[in-house]
């Protein structure tokens, strides 16, 4: 019984206030939905020469390409921005209208999801990279989200890498994605929020007057790097940059490098104390169309989060994290493991 | 160097809003917290009635039992309600008092972890149990959350079950647990706003009028069991009384009961269609000091999340999940699924 492929859809759930993309592309026949346990970390018999996508050489495996760095086809590329194969959202949809009539709590799934194929070199990860390199992954992030913001219906777009399959990385050749949406979502609309009381009640913007002392791990000349007062999770570090600014795709080749230098130190320092363990990072910035009094108040931050414990029902149902570690604790751990660069 | 145990703690992130708990009795040293791989399903060395905690006759190795069922000590038990052995909040600190001075953002980690154990026997799971019996564990939920509201300073009461090992479950025999909170953790705040929102845009309240059609899975004589409209995992479902309700609380011995058949039911269903899945459940109930207008518009719900996908850097990020089955899709499978009851 052939089930009819489905076009994506994004709903909003009235009780939660949350919305969900419904992805029918990433998908098996619903009746053929199992659980199984999860894939080993190294299959002995996988090639990574002939079976990776992501791998020089292997470019005709992958969705097409959108750019390369650098763009001269005449020499190898360090870096590969392409379509994601199984995107969860449909790009060709032209537009983000209603799909449900009159019904306010469903789009079309109309938005982009691509993938930043940081090396060619399937056994490097990003923290092996050259400062500088790894800043050319962040400016490669930076002119995709440039490309992005020229679609009206775009809302807001989320930059972000899982690192091991237990955080979701479904393909171990270093890569991130970038998704940009139609919508606003509920986490991003609730921290808007959350900083324009802060600056309506203070007159001052939350992130730029973050008080560190035991909480800061590193600095460098633009940006500084901390374990959060609240950290939902043991060992999370926010990296932020101390001039103000509300959105992530506003830095500057120099300040590219400079994040680059202190992203590596953070990722080698979780690495080498945590025993390379999986991890989410997410580059919370503010929606496309933040202007006016919000653009004093929003200030982007990049997130790293080492998974190290079980988000359960508890945590699903209320949101609120059980963090074994206290912040000040793990910045201590952090600022003192030392770690070669 | 033994580091001091701190009493737990819980902070606001200003910048999120959501509350995190500090518990540092769950915790190794911050520096021996390394990644490891997940546990296998089952140790051959295991020998759960020597190791097991709550195998019957092992009731000297957990914490204080707070009350059994049948209560009387000359014949068997058949469920036990204990404390955590390892909780996340310490129900000896009195009261939630701000721990921070005139910061408002830190509390004292006052609040009760307990667990349940739904029977004696290390091999039975909840979904084992005949009809009445899961609902004689759905009473003792109800017999300990009244126990808990008659501390002040309670806020509000998580009932959660985790099954499996990656759905957070450390040991196998069937239990559930139960929080109770001296804050309204952020995932309540934002339901029973959203609640409040339809009620006053419609005069109803949003669960009672819940349209169901394709998404019904099956009903009993108090309550309906679907797949919500944008269901954040593959063949999430809810059970909801049909008539309004705004606590669980509140509910009867017959109403029970008649819940029991009905989850049993579900649960029945999604281990036989999706290969014994790691599952959460949660009770999603009102705050306890929910009153006046509010009570018109909250209506509790028993929520069942199986655990497919992994919800990785997006996710976490924007708190948009990705679902590639359509909800309509999800119930169709589910309704057809024959069990034995």
């Amino acid at each position: 019984m052939a089930s009819q492929i489905r076009l994506p859809q994004i709903r909003k759930d009235v009780i939660t206030g949350r919305w969900v993309i419904f992805s029918p592309a990433r998908a098996k026949r619903p009746s053929d939905f199992k659980s199984k346990a999860p894939a080993t970390a190294s299959d002995p018999a996988y090639d990574h020469r002939r079976q990776c996508p992501f791998c020089s050489g292997n470019e005709h495996m992958c969705a097409p390409q959108i750019f390369r760095v650098p763009p001269d086809p005449g020499s190898d590329w360090k870096i590969r921005v392409i379509e994601n194969l199984y995107p969860a959202l449909d790009r060709n949809l032209k537009d983000a209208d209603f799909g449900g009539g009159a019904d306010v709590d469903v789009l079309r799934g109309f938005g982009f999801h691509d993938v930043v194929i940081e090396t060619p070199d399937h056994s490097v990860h990003l923290s092996d990279l050259p400062p500088r390199e790894v800043g050319d992954v962040i400016l490669a992030y930076k002119k995709r989200i440039q490309q992005l913001l020229t679609f009206d219906s775009i809302k807001y777009v989320q930059v972000f890498k899982n690192h091991g399959a237990s955080a979701g990385a479904s393909l171990s050749h270093s890569h991130s994605q970038i998704i940009a949406l139609p919508i606003v979502p509920s986490n991003v609309s609730a921290r808007v929020k959350c900083l324009r009381e802060h600056f309506s009640q203070t007159g001052k913007c939350c992130l730029c007057e973050v008080p560190l002392n035991e909480l800061l791990i590193d600095e460098s000349a633009h940006f500084v790097s901390f374990v959060p007062f609240a950290a939902s999770s043991p060992f999370e570090i926010w990296i932020v940059p101390r001039d103000h600014s509300p959105h992530f795709h506003e830095l500057d080749d120099d300040k590219a490098a400079d994040l680059g230098g202190l992203l590596k130190l953070m990722l080698r320092k979780i690495s080498v104390q945590l025993n390379d363990p999986p991890f989410n990072f997410m580059i919370q910035t503010s929606p496309v169309h933040t202007s006016g009094s919000e653009l004093g108040s929003t200030h982007w931050y990049l997130q790293i989060v080492p998974l190290l414990t079980i988000a359960a029902g508890f945590e699903a149902a209320t949101g609120c994290h059980i963090n074994p570690v206290f912040p000040e604790e793990a910045a201590k751990v952090l600022r003192e493991v030392h770690v070669q660069m």
